[in-house]
């Protein structure tokens, strides 16, 4: 048990807490296909919990090896100069732990193609 | 002519101008796959065009119906809010257009499971 990985699905946050249900069923989900994998939300800013601290929690249950999956549309200043300073905090503070950082959706073909297909798939189209 | 609609892909937009590319090829991919549409983008703050701007761009060259899709993760103060006021205000400026405003990808059923997908089949498993 102690072997397994974690998952912190990392998303930015807002003052509303709706806004993280998206979120939440994205973990439910994965978590549910996923039994080898300890899943957890985190939070950029204004909710809980901190990236320091989920991962804290799945170092405490044992994880050594921690894949973090940034839940934003774009690399922009909150992943190229935040995220990178929150993870060397992270690996300061657990020495040893493997941290694995994933791509942001956008970054990712496979999603930007899903985007573009509901996109085309949806809009309707022009009446004749 | 006059008769193609219009689709603006509406981002939030940061200051690091590479933030837009994931966005543009979302664009481009849409619209080579959907001839009938004019396909633009848009941003919330921080880079341009303003989504009055881009529709008023669309309205100039004939299009009476526009989608607006907004490729935020989730709906939070700026879908419930801000953009309300934006679409009232443009829809006061441009009597008789039709907009029609698509949900969050978080709010996609589809696009949740791709990325759940995603990460299911790409977060590596646990080694034995």
């Amino acid at each position: 048990m102690a072997q397994t990985a974690g998952l912190v699905l990392f998303a930015h946050g807002a003052r509303d807490p709706e806004w993280a249900e998206p979120f939440r069923a994205i973990a439910d989900r994965v978590a549910a296909d996923r039994g080898d994998l300890s899943v957890k939300l985190a939070f950029l800013e204004f909710q809980g919990p901190a990236l320091h601290e989920a991962i804290a929690e799945l170092v405490a249950a044992g994880r050594r090896v921690i894949h973090v999956a940034p839940l934003f549309m774009a690399q922009g200043g909150h992943l190229k100069n935040d995220v990178p300073k929150l993870l060397a905090e992270i690996r300061g503070r657990h020495p040893g732990l493997v941290i694995d950082l994933l791509p942001a959706i956008g970054d990712v073909p496979e999603l930007r193609a899903a985007i573009a297909g509901w996109l085309t798939g949806t809009v309707p189209g022009t009446p004749a």
